[in-house]
């Protein structure tokens, strides 16, 4: 039985999710259910990518990705089922899925044609689920859809390069649990464009001259420990879905504050590399 | 096996609910556990009842549903176990499950006696788990409690119409993830009184002539993107579990808040309908 | 199949745990994976403590807990592997197991050595999850890793005895959902100390001289309601973790308040129980 996953920004409280739970396992008694994220925040299409794109590969080929996140169906927000690197998405036509077709091309793409839809402010349960359904049950998209070839891309995603090749215009495009501030500098794309040069990562009045790959690469463990680095410390991070990152050593959004927080970065806020 | 949901204002950091699942994976290995919420207001029984009403009829027939709100047990809250609707329900008699009782009437209901009980502070696991193990193993109520006819109702929930029957006097009874208010008016008794009427909807000093099945029905997809109406705009909808909801097109709480800020709404403050 | 759990710091938005439980269903189609938390306050080894230790035993025996707070591996922070009461614990060496290897000695303790490690930013992911789905196939501690005998304590975690034996001077070790105060004054320790005398509980500028069983028990059913105490009164209780632990009856942080803001008692203040 196919594992089906789900992303949305219902949040933890109210009954959408546990009402999707039980319609699936009523129809599915064996379904396995996943929960990726449910803390999206509403209608962010961009986090949406970010967490989908990060998380959907970890799991098994086949499985059925349902994407709760602006899924109200309308004349430009078509309800869509794709296949693609033997996994199977469902979701609104509004760029979720693009930071994923932007690096790989579907095998498939239907917009879903359900028989006698209800028209309900609820289209995750009332469409998406029996979608997933149908797919677990080995069901196929063309019997479902009909085929779909206007998907929408992810606006607003990919860092620019100067025209003389010196530079990286990035943004930021996701903030995390701990405040570390992700941007959307890759780091294949900021190796290629770096030539083994020196740089200067400028994050507001913040200079850094290298990225790392584990927080703990700040501390240097000969020294002792009222001369080390450590919790409060600035750094970059190559972060483990690939971006380039910046992060205070131990930060706790509640207390001390976060990268964001103590940088005073937020969603969309400009970061430049300058290669020397 | 069936299914055991678990609904609580236990939060999602304490390790109440890992408690309660370890507890319940020892006794019965292939238990099928299913979170609906643990974010319940504290103590709110209200909200525990409208989640609880909007999810459980969505799993499948034989489902045991343990309420884990308000769950000390008192002269006066007594802990219960129902049969309903052909589901199991294991909460104390404070109303938690008094919007699905209005509506249906149980088949049967016992106040629980197990033998030896522990007098604690976590009577969720002390006695519900207990009894949720012993109906998921075949069990009957007869066997852990007797018989009870006390079932407390709902305070509080219901609107009220005029006399002359021309206005409907109802309340905000949950605000949901996106900012959403929900009043206690169902669309069933709102059509009733209506009569096809013309009708305003006053919610504070906003007046309302339209509720819609669907967010995006307020958008007229004819006209130019900058023309229509759309995010930051105001609606009623009658929402997915059938009651009248006030929202703001697209709202995110955190950012451009959502209905229950921009209007100034909370729990119980009074929403009336007026036909003409 | 071995229960596999997980008590982590990385909240519910990000993609880290979706990551992790795609990563373990791709290598075990059967796991059942439990979350414990994944609300632990960043890097708080306390918290993650006093919250696996109330948790670990209601598992089955044979259940693998995989512990992620403060994970980046250093030469001060060794990732281990743990055999203890009949569970597995797969953590770093910082203390998150103190609170249990202070009553129960470990049977094995291993410091985890895979082959070909990667280095990242993701140890929990790249490293723990591995370790986890060893063991769930059967494997042994041995395989992944060599004897280890450098347990770290959990600091500052235990309460002071005056000399003469008439007070304990206890903290504040946790806060829970309902803004509950818990010390870390174990009953057990309590009931020693106190050899039957009368105490006086002093928190802040209160005074308690009663510890209950119940959160109820402060109401006598017998009088009236409006005589009664109920919601808003202070009381102590033993919770059911077994630490003394203030309560406001029926709080509500984000309404009336709990203990914790209503008596402004924050991490690490003092308790202090005076006997006569």
């Amino acid at each position: 039985m196919a594992i089906i996953t789900l992303t949305t920004d219902f949040g933890h409280k109210d009954h959408f999710v546990g009402t999707i739970k039980g319609t699936i396992y009523r129809e599915l008694e064996d379904a396995k259910i996943v929960d990726i994220s449910h803390s999206i925040s509403p209608f962010n299409i961009q986090e949406c990518a970010y967490i989908l794109k990060n998380s959907y590969k970890t799991f098994p080929e086949g499985t059925i990705h349902v994407v709760g996140v602006d899924s109200d169906p309308t004349p430009e927000n078509q309800h869509i089922a794709v296949l693609l690197d033997n996994h199977y998405f469902i979701a609104a036509n509004n760029g979720v899925i693009g930071l994923i077709t932007s690096e790989i091309v579907p095998d498939k793409i239907v917009e879903i044609q359900i028989p006698n839809p209800v028209k309900s402010s609820f289209p995750v349960l009332d469409v998406f689920v029996q979608v997933a359904c149908h797919i677990a049950r080995g069901g196929t998209l063309e019997v479902i859809g009909r085929p779909f070839d206007q998907l929408s891309d992810l606006k607003e995603f990919a860092p620019r390069i100067s025209d003389n090749g010196n530079s990286i215009i990035g943004s930021v495009i996701y903030i995390d649990n701990y405040g570390n501030v992700v941007t959307n500098i890759q780091k294949k794309m900021f190796e290629t464009q770096r030539k083994a040069r020196n740089f200067t990562l400028n994050a507001r009045n913040k200079k850094i001259r290298e990225i790392h790959n584990q927080y703990s690469d700040i501390i240097n463990f000969d020294l002792d420990k009222n001369q080390r680095k450590g919790p409060g410390d600035l750094l970059a991070l190559f972060n483990s879905a690939g971006y380039v990152e910046l992060a205070i050593y131990k930060s706790d959004l509640n207390t001390v504050g976060g990268a964001s927080t103590l940088l005073g970065l937020d969603y969309r806020d400009t970061i430049v590399v300058e290669f020397e």
